[in-house]
């Protein structure tokens, strides 16, 4: 920290992304990445000639992309914003709408608190039920902004888009944002609800689902004019934001969308089965609709066992956080690597039976 | 706009990108892109093994490319900071230093009032001479934040390392940032005084000299301290803030280097030729070491002539702004594209004498 930097930024308690060690091999289900490749039509669409084009400026207006994903979702053009992996977007959000007030559960992604940190929010945070469940009603008379994700992480809970909807029905001068990053495991979007409701932003990313992560790309999608308020943010901040080759991925993707539906299919059966072998061990489970499992063992730490499977060459993501500190999140691999965390949970267990 | 907007965006002017209309082909000479591809090694680079690895998020602390960039520029890896195009680094000095205070030209870079607005800052505006170049005293013994760009855009002018100095010197309590968008068209770096003055922050860019505008890359140079604040928000606000595709690109852009210093000195041949071509015909220039010109006639309003040589396919960039509403900036394109702009001017003129 320098001795320039100002009083609101020097309390900052930046975002911890998950780890990325370089000291061996690791098997990483520990970021909720796609363990399947993007599809044939983004490697074709990342071609020599698209590369060369890079000496040229992207289109500040996504105009390509932002068609392709009205089409795909079914909303106007001027519904849909685009931005430098789903983080941009709730920036923007927060920025936007979150200085008269902001709600989120005591246990949700963690950048949403960073937010608040970073502009000087003081947010309202609404414990989850015991069992880790939402309790809509917790949320109805917000100021400001709302903030659900859907499935929440890190326990991959759901609510039902009834829920979702009375949310939104009961905040009618705030807006609330629901977080759909992991939507396509299993929960219902909200995205039909932004028809009728001037006060809802859903908020999704190619980062899971898309198996596209490491090309930065997210999106929301809502009202018009909820979405002119994030233009103009993106106009102030960084007009530029999505790159040339994003962008083109982005539209591959979304031409292959059978591809990516099978995706979530293996891995939702991936889930399930993982799920049950794990529940065999001993491990207690939340009913994750998400590409993760979060579980717990009765006889282990949760920071023990993030440890452990480490050393054994399996990263998993553990959170030294009030309530859930027995739990670690383990992203869903392909049954490979599911295969191999399981074996390496045995010898663990095994070796302290 | 929506009615949930914040009262200080509401009053938000935002940048204005350079118009990229697609009703037909135009020759491209209004965002200071390079005429000439990425390097054969960016190519290589982005090859099918880069896009499936897509799948996974990138680095966020973009090892590589920072150590290949301290490299570059025989400065340690904590004095580098890598960002979303040269405008997120730009937005994150703002956010770090600039609430005590900001002093920049009148005439500039438009987007740094632009972060003004954001942020709710009051900028001191300082007046460019007649001749539109900078009086480094009046830059001295400032107030948080000190901006500088050069070469200074739209004018094309320079300050030399002395000057730069002076000033860095004269503001021990702020902070001076030097953009140096441009500076490998003929200016001098400030990168050298980095290890002797902690508040220096030089940021540059992969757009222009090294033909990557479309993959947005940029990035800041300065003491480790600095460079630590840059980093707290970006892990505050996009910690993954270059994806793999520009991080691979960038690293082998600096692999590349002689053939990118080929190509700025093959632009600066073009641009002191057009240069000559255009004062025949009447034009009046600055002396500009940027890969534009900054040039008016003394027969032609400045809209005129942009919107005639748009007639004629050829886009040029005019500010509508006090003091150089008669000028228009020309980016020195290809050795080809200049001559059909001067054909075109020619045309023009003729038809008007």
């Amino acid at each position: 920290m320098s001795r320039f930097l100002n009083r609101q930024l020097r309390r900052l308690t930046p975002y911890t992304p998950g780890e990325q060690p370089r000291d061996r091999r690791y098997i990483k289900l520990n970021t909720n990445e796609s363990p399947y490749p993007p599809s044939q039509a983004v490697l074709d669409a990342l071609d020599a000639e698209a590369v060369a084009n890079l000496r040229l400026y992207s289109d500040p207006e996504s105009k390509f992309l932002k068609a392709k994903l009205a089409e795909t979702y079914a909303v106007g053009e001027n519904q849909v914003f685009v931005s430098n992996g789903s983080d941009e977007a709730l920036n923007f959000a927060f920025m936007a709408y979150a200085d008269r007030g902001v709600a989120f559960p005591d246990i949700t992604y963690g950048f949403y608190p960073v937010f608040c940190d970073l502009y000087g929010f003081s947010p309202t945070v609404i414990p989850l039920k015991a069992d880790f469940s939402i309790s809509p009603e917790d949320y109805f008379g917000q100021k400001g902004l709302v903030v659900i994700a859907n499935p929440n992480a890190p326990t991959g809970l759901t609510l039902s888009l009834e829920d979702i909807e009375a949310i939104v029905r009961k905040n009618p001068d705030s807006v609330v944002l629901v977080d759909e990053a992991y939507v396509d495991f299993g929960a219902q979007s909200a995205v039909s609800l932004t028809a009728r409701y001037d006060n809802l932003l859903v908020v999704q990313t190619f980062s899971k689902s898309r198996s596209l992560a490491g090309a930065r790309l997210g999106f929301a999608i809502g009202h018009a004019d909820l979405i002119a308020d994030l233009q103009t943010i993106q106009y102030s901040t960084n007009p530029y934001n999505i790159n040339r080759l994003t962008q083109l991925a982005g539209v591959a993707a979304l031409e292959s969308d059978g591809y990516y539906k099978d995706n979530c299919k293996r891995i939702i059966q991936t889930r399930q089965k993982t799920a049950e072998e794990l529940a065999k061990l001993g491990f207690l489970l939340t009913d994750s609709k998400a590409n993760f499992l979060f579980a717990k063992h009765p006889r282990f730490a949760g920071k023990e066992l993030y440890e452990k499977l480490k050393d054994s060459g399996i990263l998993i993501r553990h959170f030294q956080k009030e309530r859930i500190s027995d739990y670690n999140r383990i992203t869903v691999g392909s049954e490979e690597e599911m295969q191999a965390l399981l074996a390496a949970i045995k010898t663990i267990i095994g070796g302290n039976v």
